[in-house]
This record gives C-alpha cells, sequence and structure tokens, in this order.
C-alpha cells in the first residue's frame, strides 16, 4: 500500500499543470466571449488549444488501449482527469471529453475495423464530435429494460423510431455520428438482450432535433443537451456495433471508466473550489475581519478538505481495482464513487458560492456553472439512488451471510 | 393561540387560488414564449392578467397602508404570498413583486407627498417598475457601513458615484426610478448615520448599465440582475429620502416585511415541489413499481411536508409578533425565518429535482429555476451567516444572564 | 389565527416555572444522591415534591377528562409538559409521568366501574405506578400485528404466554398494574381484530422479571424499563378491558396525546439544552476569547433556536387540531411531530454535549441522560421510519391525485 | 500508488483476525458477567486472552520501535488496530490499549533508562497499567496553554497540585502509574515552555481519587475516567519526563500515533456496525418484507460502506504520510482524520441503532456503548472545532496564496 504518485504520473500531470497554468486559465474569458458568438460551434480558441495540446503530447490521455491512445492505466489518467476539471472546457482541448471518450472506448474495443476507421480514427483526431443517444423521456431510462426506441432490421438496413432528450453534444455543429440505444429484440425474455448499440450520423433523414435542454439555466453550449426525435431513421445494418442483443453488454463495459473520469473531474471542480474559497476568505474582509477569523468559515474549508480527499482516495482505489480486477470485480466500489463524488461536489461548491456572496451565482465564477454540472452527474448513469440500492443489496448479502 | 386562518383570510386565499389556477397555472408556458422574443420587455399575457387581477381586487395585496394598498396586516398577506410564489412570475400579476413592494413601502412610509404622487402613484397603478440599488460588488453588502457609493451635495442637486451589482429589476424597460443607497457623510463617527437613500431615475444621465448578471445560468428575465455604474449622477436635492443620513433607517424599515414576503414565496415554492414530486412519486414506474413504493421516496416526502409546515408556522408568527409588536420586537423571529426558509426550500426543491430525474433540471418543470432564487435568497439581504450570528450573539446574551 | 398562549395557560404555566425554580431545580443532586441508595424504590425527596404539588394544584395536568384530572386541552397541557421536560423526573412530580399517563388515560376511557375504581383511582392519587408491556424482542412490535404473546380464554379466567422487553416502569417496586397486550385471536382474518388488552396486576404469578435493560448506560432508574416472562400468567376474564379484539383501537387511542407529551417534553429538553450552551459558551473561555465570540458556536445557537422554535409550533399546531377534530384527523400531524421532535432533541443537545467539552457527557450535566432519552423517543412507538412511511404515503396520495 | 496491503501485513491481519474469531468474540458475554462481579479489576477471561495473545505473538503490535514492540510502521499497525476495534476490551488482550500505549511511546522515546526500567518494562509485559493526565475540569484543555495544575520543586523532589478530571484507566486496581501534565513554569513568556510531564505513581499520599466519570451512563469499568485531586504530591526530581518545560513538546509527540489508532479502532467499530445492519436487515421481517427490501435501509448500507471505506483511505494515508515524512509533516493528514472518523463512527453506528430498533440500545448489542466511545472521541484531544480551526488556518493560508 502506497500513497505517492508513480514518477510516470507526477511528470504527467506537472506538464499538464503547466499547460493548464500557461494556456487554459488565461483563456476562460476569451473562450466565454468567443462562444457568445457561436453558441454551437468550435470557438477559434479551442482550435488553437488542440493544436498545442498535440504537440505537447497532452492528448487521447483517457484511452488505455495503445494502439489507439496514450495507454495509461485508469489509475494513471485519474489525476490527469482530476487537473482537467478544474476548466468544464479543458477535457476537449486534450481529446479527453465526453461523451467522445465513451464513444471511442466502444468504438475502440467492440467497433469492427471499417467502423473505427470511419467513425473512430476521425474521433482520435478531434477532426469531428459525437453523442450517445440513450436517455429517454418517457420512461425511466436508469432502468435500461425500459427503453422504448426501436431498431428494426429491414433489408440490409435498420429502421429506428423513439423519442430521447438529454442527449449531451449532439447540438454541436461538428457532432457528425452518435450511437444509439435502442431494442431490437423487445419480446426476448431476457431483458438484458433486447437492446442493442447503432451508429446513426446525425445527418440521416428522419433524425429530428426539437431543442436544446437546459441545465438550471444552462444550455452547456457548444455540446449542448438536445432533445431528439428518430423518424423511420435508417441506416445500413453494418452500422449495428457488436451484434444485436449486444446493446445492454456494451453499455456496461462504457460505464466504469466513464464513472471514473467524470468522479475525478469532479474531484478537480471541488478542489478549484476550495482554493477559490480560500483565496476570497483570505482576501475579503467582513465586519472588520478577514472572512477567514471567522471559525465558521475555516470549518467550511476544513469539511470540504477533508471530503474532497476522501473522494479522491476512494476513486483512485476504485481506478486501481478496476485495473487489476476488472471493472466487473469493481462493480461495488465504481458505485460507491457514483454516489460520492457528486455529492460531495455540490456541497464543497456550494459552501464555495456561499463564501463568495451573490457574485458567486453569477457568470465572473465557474462556481455556479461547475454546481450544475455537479447537480447533473447526480443523475446522469443513473440517479443517486439506484446505486445505492444496488450497493446497499449487495453488501447486505455479503456481510449479512457471514457469521 | 389558534392554527385556522380568519375567515377573511380564507376567502382571499381561495379568490387568489381560484385565480391561480383559472388563469395564471394555464398561462404558463405562452408567459416563457412571449419573454423569449422580448427578453426585457411586458410580455402581452402579463398585461392582460393584471387587468384581470384589478378587476379581481386582487391588487396590492401586500400594502398594509389602507391609504395606498388593501390593507392587510402581514400575517393575513403571508399565506396568499405563499400562493402566489408557486409560479415565479405571479406575483406582478397582483402588482405584488419585489423589488417593487420593497419600494411603495419607502415611498408610502418615507416619501413626501411630491415623491408619493411622482413615483409612489404609478408603482400602485402597475404602470412603470423600479429598483433598489444597494449590493456592490467591491465589499461584503450585507454589512451597510461597507457601501462605497458617493451622494455628494451640490448645490440643489446630489451628485452620485459608485459602482453597484446585482440590481433586480433594473433590467426591465419599464424600470423607470431607483431608490439607491450610499453615503452623503461617509466620515459620521455613527456608521449607521453615514448612509442616505436617493430616488433616482433610471433615464438619468451617467446611469449606466453594464450588463445582466445572471444566477445559475438564469439571466431571470423580464427583470434581470444588472451591473451598473454611477457616473456623475446629478439629480435634484428634492429627490433625497427623509433627509441625509436616514438611509440605514429606511432600510432596516424595509427589511422586516421583505423578509415575511420572501420566506412565504419560498414556502409556496416548496410546497408546489412537494405537490410534484408527490405526482411523480405516484405516476412514474422504475424497476417494475410506483416510486411511491420506494421507502426512500415516501421519506423524501415526508421530511419536505416536515420542513415546509415547520418553516410556514414559524413564518406565520414572526408575520403575527411584527403585527402586534412591531419589526424591531419581531426582529429575533424575522432572523429565524432568513435562515430557515431558504435553505428549508432548496433542500425539498432539490429533493423533488432528484425525483423527476434528468427532467427536474430542464425548463420543463419550474423546479430548477425555483431551486435557484430560492439559492439566492440565501445571499440577498444578507447571507445565513450574517443572520445566524447576530441571532446567536442576541439569544446568548438573553439566555447566558438568566439562572 | 394567533401565536400567543391564552391567559389561562400563561397563568398555570407562570405558577408551573416557579414550582420548578423554587422546588425542582434544587432538588435536582438530592433526588440523584437518593436514588442511588435505593435504584428501584420512591426517593424521599419525591414524596416531599408531590405532596407540594397537590397543594400548588399542579396534578394530573395531563388528563383532558374532567371528571378525574385538569380538564385541560391538549392545547392547553403541551406548555406545561414542554416546561416539565426540562428535568427528566419532574413529570412524576405532578403525576403526570409515562407510561402512568397513557394507562389513566386508557383507564378513564375505556376501563369499566370497577377497573377504574381498582386502578385508576389510586393512580391518580399518585399511590401506585403502572407499566404498559407492549414490546417484544423478537418481532418488529411498531408493526402490531406481530405481536406474538398470547391471552387464552380458559373458564373464567384468561391465561397469558409471552415474552416482553423494554417494558418501562415495570423495574419500580412501587408499580402494581401492567396493561398487556397480546392476542387473544391470532387467526382473525382481520389483523387489527386479533388483539386485547389486559390488566395484569404485577404480583401475579407467574410474571417474571428477567433483567433491567439499558439504554446507552443507563438503567433509568426508578422506572427502568424490564424484560420480563409470562409464564401462564392467570387473571380473571374480568380484567379485560372494553371487549376481546378490542387492543389495537385501545393502542391507537393512547398513541396520539402520549406523542403530544413525549414532543413537548422533548421540547423543553431542547430548550434546556439552548440555555445550558449559552452560559457555557457565555463564560467559558477558549483560546483567550469567550467561546460565543466563535462563529461556528453562534451558529449552533441559533440553528438550535430555529429548530427547537419550528418544532414547538408544529406540536401545538398537532395539539389544536386534535383538540378541534379529533386524534384521527390530526394524524399526518401527530406522525409529524413524532418524526420531527425526537431527531432534533438529539441533535440540539448534541450540540450542547460539544459545547460543554467532555463535561457534556458525564453526570455532571444532563445533557448525556437527555440525549439517551430522546434517542430512546426515535424508535419508541414506532421508528421514524415507520412513521415517515405512512406520512409519505397518505401525502402522495392527497397530492398526486390533484391536479 | 497501490491499494493493497502487504504480504506482511495479510498475514499478520489473518492471524489476528483468527484469533478474534477462535477466542474474543466467544469471550464477550463472559467477560461483562465478570466485570460485574469486579468493577474495576482484571477479569479472569482477560488474563487467559493475553496469555494466549503473547503466545500467537499478538503482543505490542502498536510499538514501531524495534527495541521495545513489534517494530511495525503506522501503516502496517493500522489495519490490525481496526480489527482489535471491533471489541472494545480486545486491545487491552494485545497489550495496544490506551492510554499505556501513548505512555509506552513516551517513555520509549523520552524516558530515561532508569525510568524505562521501573515502568517501561512493566507495561510492556502488561503486568501494570497507567493513565495520561491532562484535562482539567476548570479550563478548556484543548488549549494546553489553560492547564493550571502547578509542579514546583522543592528540593530533590517535585510537588504537584491540581484537579483533573476524566483520567482514562485511573480507576483500574492495576493502575499503578501515572503522567502528569502540568506547568513549572507559568509565567514563562513562551506559553509552549511552560508545560511538564511527571511520572506519578497512584500510590503517591496526596492523590485523591473523588469519582468515576461516566460516559453517557457508562463507567468504562474496567479502565474508568477518574475525577482525581492532587494535594501537595511529591514525588523525586527524577521522576521528570525530558527535562521543565517540555512538557508541550512530548505531548506534541504522542499525539500523532494515538490519532491513527483512535481513528483505526473507530472504523473497526463503523464497520462491525456496518455488519450488524446487514445482518439485521436481511433476517429481520416488517410488514411482510425483510427490512433488506427497504430502499431507505439500503441507504443506510451503501452510505456506511461509503464512509467507512473513505476514512480508512484517509487514515491509512495519513499512517503512511507519518511514516515516510514524520508526524510534523503529515500534521493536516493528522487533524483531518480526528474531525473524519469520530463523526463517521456516530454516525454509522446510530444508522445501526435504528435498524436494530430498542434492543440497538440496549446491553445486548455493542452499539450504543460503541457510540459512546465514538461520541467520546469528538472531544478527547481536543473538539473537532479545534481541528478544523488549525486545518482551516493552514489550508486557507496555502491556497490562499497561491495564483
Amino acid at each position: 500500500m502506497e500513497f505517492e504518485y508513480s514518477d510516470k504520473v507526477k511528470l504527467l500531470l506537472e506538464r499538464l499543470q503547466r499547460f493548464m497554468d500557461d494556456y487554459v486559465y488565461p483563456a476562460e474569458q476569451t473562450y466565454h466571449q468567443q462562444l457568445q458568438e457561436d453558441r454551437w460551434g468550435e470557438p477559434p480558441i479551442m482550435v488553437e488549444l488542440k493544436a498545442r495540446a498535440r504537440e505537447a503530447e497532452l492528448w487521447n490521455l483517457f484511452l488505455p488501449d495503445p494502439r489507439f491512445g496514450a495507454g495509461l492505466s485508469n489509475l494513471e489518467y485519474a489525476p490527469l482527469a482530476e487537473e482537467m476539471g478544474k476548466v468544464l472546457f479543458s477535457s476537449e482541448i486534450f481529446n479527453c471529453s465526453a461523451p467522445d471518450t465513451g464513444n471511442m472506448e466502444v468504438l475502440a474495443q467492440y467497433g469492427n475495423a471499417e467502423q473505427q476507421q470511419r467513425w473512430l480514427q476521425p474521433l482520435l483526431a478531434g477532426e469531428i464530435r459525437s453523442a450517445f443517444a440513450m436517455t429517454e423521456p418517457k420512461v425511466a431510462s436508469s432502468d435500461a429494460t425500459n427503453i422504448e426506441t426501436s431498431i428494426v432490421r429491414d433489408g440490409d438496413d435498420y429502421v429506428i423510431n423513439g423519442h430521447k432528450f438529454y442527449i449531451s453534444g449532439l447540438m454541436n455543429k461538428r457532432c457528425e455520428i452518435m450511437i444509439v440505444m435502442g431494442k431490437t429484440d423487445a419480446d426476448n425474455p431476457n431483458r438484458y438482450q433486447q437492446q442493442s448499440q447503432i451508429l446513426v450520423p446525425t445527418s440521416t433523414p428522419g433524425v429530428k432535433i426539437v431543442r436544446p435542454m437546459t441545465v438550471f439555466g444552462y444550455d452547456d453550449a457548444p455540446e449542448g443537451h438536445a432533445e431528439v426525435i428518430f423518424d423511420n431513421v435508417r441506416v445500413p445494418a453494418s452500422n449495428l456495433i457488436l451484434g444485436e442483443g449486444r446493446g445492454f453488454e456494451i453499455a456496461q463495459g462504457r460505464l466504469g471508466p466513464g464513472r471514473i473520469h467524470h468522479c475525478m473531474r469532479l474531484i478537480g471542480q471541488a478542489q478549484r473550489a476550495l482554493e477559490m474559497m480560500s483565496r476570497r476568505a483570505e482576501q475579503r474582509v467582513v465586519f472588520g475581519r478577514p472572512m477567514i477569523k471567522q471559525q465558521s468559515v475555516r470549518e467550511d474549508i476544513a469539511k470540504s478538505a477533508c471530503e474532497i480527499e476522501q473522494a479522491r482516495l476512494l476513486t483512485l482505489k476504485a481506478a486501481d481495482q478496476m485495473d487489476r480486477y476488472g471493472n466487473k470485480a469493481a462493480k461495488d466500489l465504481i458505485a460507491m464513487i457514483k454516489i460520492v463524488a457528486p455529492q460531495m461536489a455540490c456541497t464543497v461548491i456550494d459552501r464555495a458560492i456561499q463564501i463568495h456572496g451573490a457574485a458567486g451565482l453569477s457568470q465572473d465564477f465557474t462556481l455556479a456553472q461547475h454546481y450544475a454540472y455537479a447537480r447533473t452527474i447526480r443523475l446522469a448513469d443513473g440517479p443517486d439512488q439506484v446505486h445505492m440500492m444496488q450497493l446497499g443489496r449487495n453488501l447486505a448479502a455479503r456481510y449479512g451471510a457471514e457469521h
């Protein structure tokens, strides 16, 4: 047992932190201004930063498969993801942003050579973006067996009909491909073999974007979250990934790493909030004394640090277990971080907002937007309650049987 | 001691609820659509609803002074404010929306006849809107002695210089007047006699609106929250309210009723969230059963109801004490509701969001926007911590001396 | 609606408070010393205090039936119960202590003339004490249909067999009678008509006290909580209360007032804890300043006051609704106070302990013992979760059906 | 970075767990029964278990100095301390119980050869027990500069006068030595050089034990917590440890490892509570279904597991940092675990109590007593607030200076 990052990670982390300090933090304002002008386009500053990131060999760090990416383990990538989490748009700079990461992993792991050539390569190059269409407005999608979108074989094609929402990334003009989860065999008695995943180019006729969904008042441009209708969308049968009835299996495969990434980014957000509240508390004078002299402010800072460090260690342990024993063996730890990290980030960021006063809710600090993101993750990939349901059941079965 | 509303209140409340059911809830969607077209203007549906409200004699209900308003006590008005709280824009329909209410109270109580004629009358008629300019970005404004805006006598005028932000209502095109808090005598050894309040028409040269501030991504149109610079703004000396050095006194006077109103609206929001989560829990099926069968959902509903009812009773008691003994005697109770109600509303609405899944964060339900409002009130009129500081000190002094 | 106690209540409350100040607080130490010498007996100081209380006409205040008691409504009695709650043993001084109160209410309401003569009269006179035997170690007794104790008719007698625990009051030497809940008709398809309640003198052969149960480390002398076995305990058939199959109905009847009493006493405990932490904070110097200068201490005091006042108002409203509309109509409010008050008391007392340091856990302050009592009430009469289950279900059904 | 215990630790842990399963759990009831007969003596079963532990080479595991103990690092000892934490009296079996451990560390590190010969050797052999007398009733002892006990040089002796309480271990008949913290130089302008530590045999004339203090009704026999008066207690000058004015320095030295031990034991308690609630939830039927079917029970179990694992990792990291960089460099992490672990244990154990119903508060399960212990640790070695004060200040200074 050891709690120090490896030398390899330390070097990468330093390089990434220097990049953040040199290029990303100074670009925050510019990025948001450029985005005002073209809400769903690519801000010029992003093009520039991506070029720099490739040059600095900070590219595709998330992808453990060395054929395609940096070949880092989950444990090695985790502290890098934390660092990227401190600025919402920075993951894209390093081609490490969701849902592209999950889509690339799926294509790398389950895609055939043709699918990889056609879609994985441009994604790896950062030339296009992608979406993953799973959530539906009419059913509780955290239970994948509820999904109603149909994928029906018709000759050499599949025809897709359904209604999805909160499809992140789909509003973006550069989003060219999406992976759609639907049912090819809704009557299969094995409820986990009803689903399939299929590649659908966003330009396919019948893909009708209804509107951008908001989160709190944010549209989360330039990715956005689309409501979309699939109205007799027809794609070649070769677009199916892995085979009919394998959709649930593919979905499970993407969840583990995705959660590690989300959680580490949230830890980065929380860490940044801690640093911001520390600075504010040192500098702001209230009732004649710097805020840091207030015991309740010190307690907020102390509690936040305790909660962040604990969530960080838990997430790193989950990453380590995934690397050692696989996603399935690590499933309880993965559930734990999904329960812990988003709630922790909400709590810490909320304290930072309070210490910043009204400004903490404004566009001048990233706190309110980070809060909205963290709050969203309490619902994405299944609400907290679903993970607690499964984790509680597993643990009770394990401990209840002992002694 | 008695816990039933009076017959008078019951009748008013029924009339108001019928109005909400008949006209307001059905207009929610239209209102938001019209607002999209003219962000800072007055949606036509609002004009229509206001006419109906006047006709129904549901107008200026907040104003206890029978010369100008409905003549209801705080205790009588409270349940009506709760009802209005259920729809964010509905207070305006009944000419009961902040900050107009506070400004009307100030003008009714402290304004001279000329000021009342010029500004109170059109406000009472709902013809214009207003703002209250107090908060400043550079200092902790919860401590009014920090305020840096200067109001300097120059001949028959006052000249105002300063920088304010989060000035609610000021983005609105119909906002014609604001009350500005600043210092006429920054060196007065009595720190509570340095401030004055002065009337400033929004069209006065030198009033420079910098930008709208956002709250969790919301611009809160059509009122909005402006950042504004006062650059040598010159107004006649007769615009001063009550007299030089009376600014703090006036500010204190407006706080009591303002807090009752805010808190009752928050209770209405929380009550609506409770009703929404109840419906969702009854109707939504997860893992084969309606959500309401889940014990944790029942606990969320039960706890929410307990917290709402407690905050409601506390706020009503504060209103009763204000009516009986005055704002000053009721100051500990007023502090209590300011501490309790916004946090309670945040908690209850957050539970409702969780039960609604991703949709709970969207524009399709009012929950996320209500959360943002409730979260703001934890900071407006002084953050929770300031009220706890004063309340804790007062109570310890009282109880610490006994026995 | 009105938040002032009536003049009648104010006078009674003053008289009671004076009695507490003059006789009860000064006797606290003596009481505990005398109890050390005879753990399950009656301390001489108690005899003396009871005589004084009768003389001061502060006797049987809890009993609304004017034939037997003071004839106060629940709303009138509530603030008196709060006051008594401040000293754990003080309810007995005024013959208002559980479980005697509940037993007297049952006998007054459901007992026949003979039962009232034989048992109610000496209880009203404070000559004997009593117990209520319901909870069983082997089943979840919060669901009364689980109860396994059998009450079998045999000629002119009933024969009782069963195993109970946490039978409060039964360790006391003066406990002469208990009301036992068991099943006379375990196979009745109506699960709420299986139970009966029967009077069992504690001296009846076959009543075998196993041991005193502790709560945390307290034996709660001189009442105590007994584990007891009923081994072919035979009593005359005339000891049955109301009739076979009426046990559940009687149990329901005693719950409403019992919960009001418990909750008001808890509020008294919390109020005393607030006063104690205030004094400590004013007097104790830490790191060179009185503790009250610490913002976190002020926040503890402020939050505690807010929570106490809210719980108090909620309990008073529940009492008022019971008086006006009956226990059944008030059932949601009764559930609410059962959920709110014990948890609130635990929270407030815990803060007071923290502010007192190690001494707060000791025998020198009442805080730790009060905490233990409050913690117990979170389980007595059904754990919090059972009340939330029912309340959540009721509210969802009500609100879910609307609109 | 790595999250697996070393092979050495795994082997030790297995041996210890087997010992616990084979000898300790089966002895729990016997131990408590024997203790009833001789409250402050040594139960015969303890003598037997200690002999077995020595035989099994599970002895003095806590002591990193290989001259005297097992020579394990903090990181290696931590999981063993966790295991011992599951049964309150088990640390003593392995001669690893506080305050003997801290006293042995002090003597090993700072004692001279004579002191080690006279007191350390019998302590290492488990022949005698000891106490550490620091806390005083009249001052906030978390600030060591408040201590009022005087240690005055008089010829070849020191004379001690003072009043201490909550001196753990001192009630025990086998307690032969205590280390007393007092002031030899109360006027020293350097407030951290006023204190000294001195060895005082418990049989010295003038050591007057006033009474045992309780914690939530527990006397915590056979160690107990004494209130004690030092009335002109005279000991040879050679009993002073390290030298005059070194008391604060010695106190600091003992805190780090002591906190690791306490926290790991608390984690063991929490883990045991988790296992107990899991079993109860699996086995207990409520309202017709096993409790584990209730979502709120599952959430309690899931949350508890998350909180335990996080606190465990944090404590292990603190241990690792102490081993690598020393107690001083690890001080922020040590503060963190002191803040986190006791509160976590209270929360988890409280949930387990609730799931057990009334029985959870009784002597039949260890939960209530473990709660009392965990609650005490929130105050021992300084209340949570003191650690948050220092940690918050340190972090704000660090982060506030950056960027």
